[in-house]
């Protein structure tokens, strides 16, 4: 396994930092390589979205998802670039598991001149044991270098 | 156009507040009935997911989107059930206007005995200029009746 | 309601033609206007998905359904332009009948410079109640004008 | 790699027969076990939908995802079902080479008791160029046991 190039390495430091939402959640990227993010969020009763059951909120499952995949796209873009989700699909296949941090794994497999594909899912612990399942396009805007954004 | 029945206003009322994360966005129903629930979320920077733009991040109009569905369903039941998000897709169709609520219609047009479909926008204003349009299906469970959740 | 103006008329009559699974199916479009097109399908046997029940595959529905949505975006557009089906979501509602046309109703309900977003219904005789339901994107390639193609 | 079982050998050989839809056209599947499709459809200019390239209809591409992803489906669960798509999203990576047989890996990777979740690829003839994308969830239905169908 490569190791993160300067690119990555800083833009998993910096990506869920640029967004309130995001580090509010407390989102972060553990490993950015190859058009592959794997990120974190911790779990937050705050954050809850069944108070009986105390498993998160769909729409924080799909925050991380998105917002790794923005990452993922912007690893395989390999530069800085502005970028926009354009649709996005998530599959619940499970409730999450309370009190477990959730983590993300999204590729962007494919890689147009304006689109770029990613895939992903979230779990607890075992990626074999997966949460919610993700399919998402992101726009690319190549336009003056702001900074990026899945908002 | 119809009152909300007893059931839809009380629903209406406590929507809401029994995600954790739905109450911290601010979220609430304007209206409910007949299957078609408007919803509406404050304008919160903590929500944003672009710093240099200040628009609320797409898994916040998710959120709101998913939860504005959640209760469309239950107005066509009729009775309080136990639902779950089964999938959604989501199509941001610009971003979000800075410094404004948030508005979803979403409508359950279609259910069965297992599961229901809604679809809706999210706009600032005017339904004529959404934001996001979504698409989601609803997996119902007859277990005994706990709080409701779209999680 | 307006009448279809002339480009309209002419991509009307010429749309099902262009392709030969298209014409092959006994696609033809009712009316074209406004971002909005109507079309149909008949009911052909060899099409069907279940062969015990006789109802026409999934497949084929979302042939007339992304068909008619190309469609509806080139109204939208007012003018011959290249594009292509980016991503489209069916959500099957209940199993269309037996020895009946299928129409679709899709609207092209937002156009930017290179995305176009559409969605519709697919039914036999009423559009309240629906056997299919659709949302998709097209990508619009301002290519030389090239046949139209939504494939 | 495990030898298919006497269920999933059956299957493999009549799926594609059940539907005079798939029948016409010419589709296969090439293996089935464990929940993993691998289905054919041979290169036909009658499923053409751009006369000017070649390539084939999205729909054409969709139908042989949604059958694939049927068969995994009974493939995972192991026994025969009546099941149906319950909704499907496909991503169009690029367009399908003229001239090519097209392949789907369809994999059912969760199931519950009512519901099956698939994803999968189309391609020509590496899965790492893929064509096309898919994820669709499916209705079990555990009716009295007819001929297995996706429509």
């Amino acid at each position: 396994m490569a190791a993160m190039d300067a690119f990555e390495s800083q833009l998993a430091k910096l990506f869920g930092t640029l967004s309130p939402h995001m580090r509010r959640l407390g989102f972060e990227i553990v490993s950015l390589q190859g058009g592959i993010c794997v990120a974190r969020l911790p779990y937050d009763p705050q954050w809850v979205g069944d108070i009986t059951s105390g498993v998160l909120h769909g729409g924080v499952v799909t925050s991380l998802l998105d917002t790794a995949g923005g990452a993922s796209v912007l690893s395989a873009n390999g530069a800085p670039i502005s970028l926009a989700t354009l649709d996005l699909r998530i599959d619940y296949l499970r409730a999450a598991r309370p009190e477990q941090s959730l983590f993300a794994r999204v590729e962007c497999y494919k890689k147009t001149q304006h689109i770029a594909f990613a895939r992903g899912i979230a779990y607890e612990a075992l990626e074999s044991e997966p949460v919610a399942s993700m399919a998402a396009t992101y726009m690319l805007r190549t336009q003056t270098v702001r900074a990026a954004s899945s908002a």
